[in-house]
């Protein structure tokens, strides 16, 4: 069982949950979108995020989704989102998982709390509560949780609970947070969200991967493998030729049903349902689809009959 | 079966849900605290609200919950929050509570919905999932969902779905817009929130009593029944002997701990706890809580043996 | 001249601005302000805040509101607020009223902060534009900035500028922040905003007075010195006696135009006006006003004649 | 004197307000930034936005700049941000800036409405104290105000009160907001902002134009324009083109100071300056933007050959 660590790098997709058209958890397609990312060049997976839909399962299906993937993965490391209201339910799901196999876990502060101090005392109790050896992963995303958090809050966790090993980075604007994560703590593992629309400069700047869920993960692989090879220009060439598709899935809300229909139409899930309440995808939605993922598919063609010349 | 409807008045406790030290649900001090908010003088409860810690119970817990509640209510009508971040499991709590004789449910807006015209389409799809038959509380508490709603926006919703029967109204200030629903819309019920704050002002500018969590339910039973039975400067008398209780218990987040410390004082529920991650009294704050509770009680002794003079 | 220092105790009343009908600003009724607050038992005044509308003044008018305010308070201390978008304006205006014999100034994080980090540094940046001898007044209102501010931040401010000397205490809620506040720090003067509505159990926790805008200076300064000369009884009664309009005043928005027609009212001020964007009460309001100042007047007078019997 | 009115098209740049190395108003930068603007495609230009720092400036810097603006402008049409927390205020500087020349002003909700009909409360208030002669743009930023408004209150306020001839769109995500205003009102203006994030799928919606402050003009020109002739396609290549320093800039705070630092190099503006409290750029910053400029100058002169060749 591998286990996220400090020097955690690569690809981490954060994964869609399918869904069938009657709504139901679509266990089949767990299957299929695994070996989908697998076979794009991922190095692990992070399941039941905010675009994996979490709040939205029982914690029947969380607990059935959790076995699925994992059983799925092999031997691809998956951390797990377990964030909650319930202090307790963190924990028991943080508990399945683990012994389902997981990696780590993932835990976002919840809306609630208010001051710095607050997010480093619920922090504490959620650590004492998953016990030392669970490995977290700590989403920063204040865009989605309204919990502001400076570097020196970031770098307070990470000291004083030696099991958070990874920041999800995803504040925005947050290249100078980054930097000044990365420059007083070089051994915490930093992987970056925010649809990626940062990624060449945020892996410039240090940050050892990427954890989003674009849903061509060829892309981020390409990119984050070719800047951690050295080749920090061809990552940037191969990123701007996707940019206008990353930017568009990007967009908060209306983006997790553009990825769920890019994912159907490329065969990883059987439908691109999204639970109630959730964004749909107007005719005009889809024409504008269509016609941006026309451009790019042509564009990274291009791209690559130029590298292979 | 009672059902809301238009026409109902008078004071629905907002319930807390009891927990053991241990942290699981209390299921034997839910029956003592139906028999304290009966004995008191409520009319009616709500249960799995924000104040009842909903959002940390798994649905087998809420169910449990809801099935005990009812069952000890006996004819007290009962109204269940059912608010949830999936439609599909809001419907589902909503048809079980109906099933097992509740009297309605109350939903908030997701705080995900932005504009006033969002807010209308989410509840026609509540109502949809829901089905015709079930009576509907809307809540009103943009100061928790971040969602903010005009009179007109409330009005248009009780127009538009028959059985959206009732607004719970809470928000502050809100004394202008509890005029205007209520001058445009004189068949909906409007039960007040806030902790009661306002009580008297909005008894007295048409509401039709009151929905909040209180400790004490006899000054709530005590002000809105005798404002409806006409004696507008009585009730309020009565209101403002407990007003520095009221304002006191109002404080948002550790406001919930003072309440379930008050009902276990007085016999209402075995245990004060609140689930993780949740507000705890320190011993300066239950110094405080004692002054005011004595000094509070001593007041309303002496205002009823002036009365009584 | 008197500057506020770390020892500061007492009440400091929030003044209006006063405007005439025809929204130009009224000379001559800050005169009969500054009069009516003096004659109440204010022990200083605290000008252009949010309740004096600073933001809706010219410059030009913020300083002859400064002069006159200064001119006729003679040897109370005054307070000027100079939250300003541009810390040059803010600085401007703080060495404006130093020179014309202010005690010190207020300033508010301004809202585009995010983290306790960029709080501390924008302060940095004030208190050096300022210059050290400025005395300067933390205003801590996360309602209204959106900048939350942990204990040990306010802690780092007033021991890293010591020209830092005072805390207007506004959080809410905030009185186990006040302890922690007190307890570290026992030379910081504290004095409690949000309308006074928990001014008693705030006295009891050790700030050292109000700086509050409650239209009825008497009780501010009659609970806060009672309280400081040792009866905390007598204080809390008085305050409860109160409450109910205090409670009415509190109100966010609507309750500016509710003191500035209880000043027109006690001829403290010749027109309540509000300059626009800004409430306005209707004749409900008015009514409901009536009311409660009848109520209240009636049972202070009462708890004076118990007082005196 | 030009106005804009429902037909207005084309690109309106939000200009930058300049300021020298010790934070004085620049008014010869002011004529460069003008001449640099006209050379490069510009159709108009939008003053003292948030771009333009307006809230740093008092009101005569304010009146000083419009004027300088408006007189180097020559016959290009200039609209002026007049956003005040003060109606007066507002209609102050509208009037003087319509005497000085001016084409409209732009107006945004104040951050203290709450629900949409204090909004259309708000813009009846400001269309009566501007006069009815005052072309007007509702800005739609409630990113930076916190007021959302649905198509249905942006119909209404353009049909309630004819001068509100333009909709300077900068919600987000809001595609299809876009098409549903344009969809029920093809005769309003709709200018994009955004830092022109969305711009060619924004323009195949329906709108009229770019209202940003990109610092590269011909950008927004060529895909303006281009698109307007009827060459969709050739827009997008453009633009794609540039998009990776489109997205750099568009990030919130930072971005003005990486725009003003792209002005200066360009000559457009002496200093690059940005008044306190402001962002400044870090070496890290300068180094990550250099390689960006080079990288998109490259790209660009490559699609220039391309279509050449």
């Amino acid at each position: 069982m591998t286990l996220i660590d400090r020097t955690t790098r690569g690809v981490y997709v954060i994964a869609a949950t399918p869904f069938a058209e009657d709504g139901s958890l679509d266990l089949a397609s767990i299957d299929s979108l695994v070996d989908y990312y697998a076979a794009r060049g991922a190095d692990g997976m992070t399941i039941l995020g905010v675009m994996g839909e979490a709040p939205k399962l029982t914690p029947e299906e969380s607990r059935a989704a959790v076995s699925r993937f994992l059983s799925r993965a092999g031997g691809m490391p998956v951390i797990v989102g377990v964030s909650s209201p319930s202090t307790d339910a963190l924990a028991g799901l943080g508990a399945f998982a683990m012994d389902a196999g997981a990696a780590g876990v993932m835990v976002a502060p919840i809306p609630s709390l208010s001051t710095e101090d607050t997010v480093a005392t619920y922090y504490a109790a959620v650590c004492a509560a998953l016990g030392p050896d669970v490995p977290v992963c700590f989403q920063d995303y204040p865009q989605l949780t309204g919990v502001k958090v400076s570097a020196a809050t970031i770098l307070k966790l990470t000291r004083d609970h030696p099991q958070i090993v990874m920041l999800k980075h995803e504040d925005c604007p947050g290249l100078a947070k980054l930097s000044a994560v990365r420059a007083a703590e070089p051994r915490m593992s930093i992987l970056c969200g925010n649809g990626g629309l940062y990624l060449p400069q945020e892996l410039q700047r240090g940050a050892d991967g990427a954890m989003t869920g674009f849903a061509y993960p060829e892309m981020l692989s390409g990119v984050v493998h070719r800047h951690l090879k050295g080749d920090a220009d061809g990552a940037e060439d191969l990123f701007d030729a996707w940019l206008p598709l990353i930017r568009h899935e990007q967009q908060p809300g209306i983006g997790l049903a553009i990825r769920k229909e890019v994912l159907r139409r490329r065969g990883a899930i059987a439908s691109s349902r999204v639970r109630a309440p959730g964004p749909r995808l107007s005719p005009a939605d889809l024409a504008e689809l269509d016609r941006l993922i026309a451009r790019t598919e042509a564009r990274v063609r291009g791209l690559g009959e130029r590298l292979a010349a």
